[in-house]
């Protein structure tokens, strides 16, 4: 199975951000959440990077309710299952600091790594995050960064590295893979254009990502998130470069300026791009294959890893 | 007075992170502080920036050391004075918050603009930093970075804007001063090579410098500073570029490998080198008239501003 | 009318160099070359660039024949009419020397600008064309540049400056542009790929493209020509720069791997590209507006000109 | 003995171009040549980049005359010689063919590896060169490039691959290095700022010779040659990027704005530079080490290689 011509299409239908206030498509609950993706997957994604949200929509990373989307996703397909521990930007993930500081609590955030997902993200770096008036710390030290990265490790977690900048992908990224916490092919999921809610992070262009990747560590694969209007030029550029693709409302709520979309037309969009663009977008049994799942050097498996599964 | 082949030559003589131990010539108290300036001013410095110190010689932005530094400065020479509101890691400028963090404090850093300097550093970015064991999380949101660029405005202080990474020109900086916060010309130092020990910072290398300067918003002028053994490549690299350099025991202690170096020696290297490459050191009456000191947009003239200096 | 989406997609049907028996549905002869042009305006094409054949399908510059295929295209549609002065490596447009060169005849490419075509190539350089086991010497030294520049301009003929490596803009293209022999916009024609065929070539990368965007002088809007497997993505990636398109049989034979393509399927594939990244094809008023059409700094309008033709 | 922060110094004293009128300290006679050279060795200089002058100064490539000049270097020296068969733009080397041409002579050009250099340049590409009114050409096809790269192969010669754009690396460079008619480290000399009176040449700028750097073939070592008052700032920039300096009054005739140079205060410039940024000049012995001579691919010496002369 030549893999060459293969493109991961990631789809992050949920978020820690939106609300169905601002789009009424977005999936928040764990069956509205199941749903979409069986449908993304059926137009031809192999990853899903899911958010949990709590009853009232607001964001958590409580581990029952990320296994209760993972069950009900698994029981449709075979789809790679990616939970973050980024978590969100209001409900379980942040309180006010007796400093006076709001924090996206880091307690909070490890729990993603708890509930059987396949592969988690790791966001390596600092931010300070401004969203409706209020300014979040998401306090990561390199401390922090080497628990996460081990923690996952530990459960046979494979890390996205997710990263907003160069420095994100020269510092922690590098050190945490050069300290072994990861194998080849690493998974770095470039993050752009989250530049006016977030601290530290590039805007889009294509000299932008042409610089990201030039900063890659050797034995990388990568994958791009374009944020907003971006998300569609990012895409393309993406595949011009060699990466991978991710769409989704997590990260674009509009199918075209004025129109809002559905995680479902986002996919389908993306995938006619790979296809036009002479790729075949990738399985899921391809896109393990292509980003090392189920990871090698750890000795267990995540309970929604196919393997896992067979054995349940 | 033709400017076009004049180069503005800081020193930064301590900084707030080098002990004697590391180096016995790095100056720390008030008047071995004066001293070294006034020999770099002698070899070709026309800026110092300055970082305070207490008695035991730890980091402190106290207004009253600062004030007794620049005194003694101006008692001597004519040079541009910056004070620093990034102060340094330890002493009075830490502190392990209830929430386990150390941070660095944001109390102690404001005072860094209340000593009189024309000038004053403007870290528009949130870091960790890592130092003897330590994350010292220096935490500038929008807000505190509106803050200090409001304080600087209010005082009659020129920002010296302090960035690590592209992001750091790209957000903040951009954001303040299409907010008006500061005037053209526009002072960016971009410090590289500090990468090791804070998150959000990048190495040095022309590719990474040659980026940098490309993010630049128009009217910027700039400087470098390059750490550790980037001081010199950086400096020259930064010449090449149209810019302007820093030197000094703050970014470097030694002159080469394994052998400690003072800031007359540092100074009078890198005035060698602007004289090579056929640029003149700027006088501080150039460098003023380049940085566009004093600010035109200000009510308040700074107490060791030359003008106000005549008024006292 | 916006023209701020609108994306102008040149056809180039035939070229200079390729056979029927290489690709059979090469047209060749002015009626083949006609209904194809009528074709790929139908499918979105709003330029055509094209090439004289003998009625033995080599190489020409005679100005009846292309005069013979400008009458037919313009029978049958508005499109924007583009005489090649580049002509071809065989047939009427090579000759042994005394000296014993292989070259492409000075006198025959200038006859290209006498067939009333509203644009011609400018072909603002000295290359070598490996052909067959030929190397043919096109030799353009800066007064030919000029010549080609002045005779464009006397004849209202705006030029397409093809340009194959950065010096091509940085030098002649920019110097004919200072000196006059344009006005803006300025529309240049990047042809990257053709590097194993032709001295002083570059390849296409992502990165090599950027680069020679960034080299463009002020006031210019650019088209990218990707020769053979690099043509769709190149197109993408000027897509993704802001550019115009080229397609067509002159630059590439296939439409995968191993499929000999039409010159109507390839315009359709690179529509569709155009349209699914949010932007539209331009029409030939839209494409003129757009390139600036006619020239308002000549006196005269070439006779296939739509206002020419009003009265003629 | 490690090579590491050795810097080899090329010195071209003549070239083909300038004559005594623009600098009267211009050596062209081989004697005064042959003085230059040792006067530039003692101050640093490890290589001589040597053209041949008529004796009415005009140039040539008459292998007596660069073989005279060759003996009275090596009797006062062990500098590495290196042979131009680039020639000149006058004299011997320029002609006017019966097509109208001048052409600069490739009969001529060839002679210059029959005089015993150790190292020849090798200019493998095609030009035209704007001199006092005339346009010559210096046709250079890449059948021309092989015979210039086996002459030298079979002549135990050292080719420096003399390069004016990034297509000159990408193209036949690395065709005649893959093909085998070189071993590594391949010398390529980068020559910059000739954009003026060269067809195909770039310009000057840190991010211009940044990106030729990034294209040079694996196992490459560089220098660069700056013209005119490129020579400086480009000497500074090669050695932050790990290169290797060409100096002398070939490639610049001044020692600043409105000043004359010497062959030596160039050389005595530039070794300062190279000692003030860290780096040691390289002796005869360690350039010809860091080079790669004598050629291991080859069965002869030439003439005036060290060990030839032991056994002459
Ligand atoms: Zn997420
Ligand atoms: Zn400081
Ligand atoms: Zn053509
Ligand atoms: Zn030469």
């Amino acid at each position: 199975m030549s893999m060459s011509n293969k493109v991961i299409v990631t789809i992050a239908p949920t978020g820690g951000m939106a609300s169905k206030a601002q789009n009424p498509h977005l999936p928040t609950q764990p069956e509205e959440i199941a749903r979409d993706v069986y449908d993304c997957w059926n137009a031809g994604a192999s990853v899903v990077a899911v958010h949990a949200r709590r009853p009232d929509d607001l964001a958590t990373c409580n581990a029952d309710i990320y296994r209760d989307i993972n069950r009900r996703i698994r029981d449709r397909c075979d789809i790679v299952i990616n939970n973050s521990t980024g978590g969100g930007v209001n409900g379980d993930m942040v309180r006010k600091a007796d400093n006076g500081y709001w924090e996206i609590l880091w307690e909070e955030r490890i729990k993603g790594m708890d509930a059987g997902a396949e592969m988690c993200t790791l966001d390596a770096t600092t931010i300070n995050a401004s969203f409706e008036g209020r300014e979040l710390l998401m306090n990561t030290p390199p401390s922090r960064c080497r628990e996460l990265a081990l923690g996952m490790k530990q459960r046979g977690i494979k890390p996205e590295w997710e990263v907003f900048s160069p420095t994100h992908i020269l510092q922690d990224v590098t050190s945490l893979i050069e300290a072994g916490f990861d194998e080849p092919p690493y998974f770095i999921n470039l993050v752009l254009n989250v530049h006016r809610g977030f601290q530290n992070a590039m805007p889009y262009s294509p000299r932008v990502l042409q610089m990201m990747v030039d900063c890659l560590p050797k034995g990388s694969i990568f994958c791009v998130s374009g944020i907003g209007p971006a998300q569609l030029p990012a895409a393309a550029n993406a595949l011009l470069l060699g990466g991978h693709v991710r769409t989704g409302l997590e990260d674009n709520l509009y199918y075209r300026q004025g129109e809002l979309a559905t995680n479902q037309q986002l996919t389908e969009r993306v995938v006619r791009l790979v296809r036009e663009l002479g790729f075949e977008p990738a399985t899921p049994a391809e896109a393990r294959q292509i980003m090392g799942l189920p990871r090698t050097d750890a000795s267990v498996l995540p309970d929604f890893a196919p393997g896992a599964m067979v054995e349940a």
